[in-house]
């Protein structure tokens, strides 16, 4: 017995969200299919509210905190993606958020947690440092801390971009997610395990952050020391949570190097004329990189998300 | 009595092209409206084949000639998006295209007309070396010569664009496209002009290229001398049967700064996450410095294209 959300919680939770999101599109590109030698489907996770899938999740989690609870807020410690969609959740239900980031926080990223009326408690540029000061605030609020990625209601929250995906009736022969912290992977993979068991689920990694890779050969967690990649968004160490559905419900993890993210970001840049973030590109990259696995197959993709410093974009 | 192209025939080419060009979406932003105190459309032409609305015009031209006229194949001079647009539709019809391009031609421009097929004859970078090249290749091949927008066939086949975003039941206030030859614009006002009459049409156009606006202005075509912009897709000259359209069914044009157009540029890439040229922010520049005037209305806008140099973008 576990207690990982099941497929009626998922779709109760795709309910529970679906007045906080967009159903982004799944889009196809003749040109990249030509290239792939396979028919691949984009989950445009990049057009979702907050600009990544992690509205996803945040939303589930607001929406599911109690009467009591939500009186005193959330609060969380981000500097990326997650710490905007909280903000913007718990602007949405009308409660206080307190995002803590790392003094060193890009200026753009902060000023969406302001935009989304989020309070912003800064702390040194330190893993210790952040969990010190979010107990800190935690403490003093009673706010409920809600993790990025390890966290049930959040992967239940994320498990539900892979759950419209599959509504659109299509027989993936494989889907395909980054990983990070492990949210968007664990929920795709429940999703996916509870409606078509023998799709393979398959995760691109960064070769300069590949813990969750070699977590996944050793069968134990290990947690990532000084990660160095252009895929900002999977930095983090895999989560307890999403490493035990990670292990039991996906069929590979493939790692990539930075110029292999860059080359397939750039394709999907110039044919399919969308904005995305590097972290999106990895899994076309892991695809591209072991063509002859996907050949002729349905694949599905999720494109995480799109907030990228567009004065730092890596092509030349 | 005009030999413009009819509500009918316009019908007609859309019928005609539909198996060669994609049916692009009408996007909207909320964040967007929010700044602009109005609810835009976006007509999202660089999702188009070939990446720019130009596939319709070209597609259009070859598919009405003759079956004597198909076998010598077309031509044109052109380094931007009509040559590649030429290419594709003759290339789909099985007849060859010939590309009179400058020597100074950017090469990701020539790549994308030889990898549609089409046959490349270089000239000296000027104006005249164009037109007596093409004049020779014409000579030699008996091939037809298929003007970028001063042309009814490709007017017609632009005015498809428009047509488009009318069966979307949108009830338009104002419809705005960019303008350089005037092909896009006389075909979105002819449409306009049959279907919603009250609907006012305006064009934006870049101030270092405003040979529309001041022709329009002194009601005599004022050909542009030297062009400068950063919208590249809008250097060319109005052209003669375009500026008629444009005369009689045009309500407005309003020119804009390169810095206005950088900044609407990057409005559409964060908030919509999608890749556009920089012709295509015009409109959306020429909106948001006029923004008293849309106050509230339904504007539909046309991004005409997404082809641009990704090592070359504009964002500081």
């Amino acid at each position: 017995m576990t207690n990982y959300p099941s497929l009626i919680e998922i779709k109760q939770a795709h309910i529970r969200i679906q007045p906080f999101i967009h159903r982004t599109p799944l889009l196809t590109s003749q040109a990249i299919n030509e290239i792939a030698d396979a028919e691949l489907y984009f989950k445009c996770e990049n057009f979702q509210k907050v600009g990544a899938f992690k509205a996803r999740g945040a939303a589930n989690a607001v929406s599911k905190l109690g009467e009591e609870a939500k009186k005193n807020g959330v609060a969380t410690h981000s500097s990326g993606n997650h710490a905007a969609a909280l903000a913007r959740a718990a602007s949405v239900a009308g409660i206080p958020a307190y995002i803590v980031m790392p003094s060193n926080a890009p200026e753009i990223k902060k000023k969406a947690v302001k935009g989304y009326g989020g309070k912003i408690i800064e702390c040194e540029p330190t893993l210790q440092a952040r969990e010190t000061t979010l107990d800190e605030v935690v403490k003093e609020t009673g706010a409920t801390f809600i993790h990025p990625y390890d966290n049930y209601d959040v992967i239940e929250g994320q498990a539900t971009c892979a759950l419209e995906m599959w509504e659109e009736g299509i027989a993936f022969d494989a889907l395909m997610a980054p990983v990070g912290g492990g949210g968007l992977l664990g929920g795709t993979a429940l999703t996916s395990h509870y409606l078509s068991p023998d799709t393979k689920i398959i995760a691109g990694e960064p070769e300069g952050a590949d813990d969750a890779f070699r977590s996944f050969q050793a069968k134990k967690l290990i947690p990532m020391q000084g990660p160095k990649t252009i895929a900002d968004g999977l930095l983090t160490s895999l989560g307890k949570l999403n490493f035990e559905i990670i292990l039991k419900h996906v069929d590979d993890i493939v790692t990539v190097s930075d110029e292999e993210i860059i080359s397939a970001m750039r394709l999907i840049y110039e044919r399919m004329k969308i904005v995305i973030e590097p972290s999106c590109a990895v899994p076309l990259a892991a695809l591209l990189k072991n063509k002859k696995h996907f050949e002729d197959q349905k694949v599905g993709i999720i494109l995480s998300g799109g907030n990228v410093d567009l004065a730092k974009l890596p092509f030349k």
